[in-house]
């Protein structure tokens, strides 16, 4: 089901001023729009040439607000495709002052477009949509197709920070990683009982740990 | 606790034939001893030129016994460092008239100096012992200095299969593989509850699976 379009979108998104940068070019063919190179300015964005990251399907953005503020001297990129979310995302942003975090609203595979290669140290894959069904598979965000992208996007020593608390996509992922030829460490299948510091539990993780639901995480990287 | 050394255990070794090969230099250099090879005729010792594969650590026997009688076209060595289990499960394999089995009494380690490079495309990892002390990760079957080992005895295609209910050892154990440059397929990390076929249940798993312990299992292999 998809979701309708909330009532003054538009006016709520046009608010958030040049936080959030849109991607309306998602008609066009994937291949020639990210040949046609329109980068953003990062620089001019951030107001300053700090470290960029990247988070991708941020949802409200309780991931990326938090560990904006915990990092001051990095900048934030989190990536949302649904635009009655980011902009819940961006509004919060404003509402806690935090300088550091940009969002753009669009679907990763016109990040090339959008993003020069080899800018961000660090991925962030939080609780991305697991697609269940294989015939999906090619939407998961560890699908090699995604992989490749990010793999662009990152510098060399790059590595692409993985939870989730679905098991099935946790193997998938194991498994892409390794067919891409990323090497995969600091590997936790019950996050909240290792000895994992620095965690950021937002609240959609919070719920499924309540559940006794194990969260998986890994870091993946070019060996 | 070392297990003290069994009754009669030289006379039951002795009854075994040349069912087992018995590694009896492990007080000598490891390095130079691998470097002096004395290779077990494999075709003599089988009585036949069949595909070789093997399993290391195999205890009282179990998994090679049901495996070896699934796949008698298939030779399996099975490697026991403790004399009082691999005299167990050699008897075993006479009483079961087993004819495609046979077993190495001794530490992974020496196994290059005993057998030649190349030769198995799948070695096993059944339930190895964890050592779970981080000062003992180097004693792990899955520790680099043993994929090493593996990876000069298997085909350039070879497998490595590892099953276990250890978490903390299966999270080491991906990262090994990883790190030594194998990449990994067929995660499951509850292998009783995934839709894989054909896994021979032993005793020791069928204990942990029903305290309600995941199972996990990978296969790793060279890219």
């Amino acid at each position: 089901m998809r979701m309708r379009r909330k009532k003054n979108l538009d006016k709520r998104l046009e608010s958030c001023g040049n936080l959030i940068f849109s991607i309306e070019s998602e008609d066009k063919n994937f291949n020639t729009a990210i040949e046609e190179k329109e980068y953003i300015d990062l620089e001019k964005w951030f107001g300053n040439s700090n470290p960029v990251r990247l988070e991708v399907g941020c949802g409200k953005g309780q991931f990326a607000a938090e560990i904006a503020k915990r990092n001051p001297d990095i900048n934030y990129i989190a990536v949302e495709k649904c635009a009655n979310v980011v902009v819940i995302a961006a509004e919060r942003a404003i509402e806690e002052n935090i300088p550091n975090l940009r969002f753009i609203k669009g679907s990763a595979e016109y990040l090339p477009k959008y993003l020069p290669d080899g800018i961000f140290d660090r991925v962030y894959l939080n609780f991305s949509c697991p697609f269940p069904k294989k015939k999906y598979a090619n939407h998961r965000l560890t699908n090699r197709k995604f992989l490749a992208i990010f793999d662009r996007l990152m510098t060399t020593d790059g590595e692409i920070h993985q939870k989730t608390d679905n098991m099935h996509f946790f193997e998938y992922s194991i498994q892409e990683f390794s067919e891409y030829g990323m090497a995969i460490k600091n590997v936790s299948l019950d996050l909240h009982n290792s000895d994992f510091e620095g965690n950021i539990v937002t609240e959609y993780e919070k719920r499924f740990s309540d559940l006794g639901q194990p969260i998986y995480r890994l870091e993946a990287y070019k060996k």
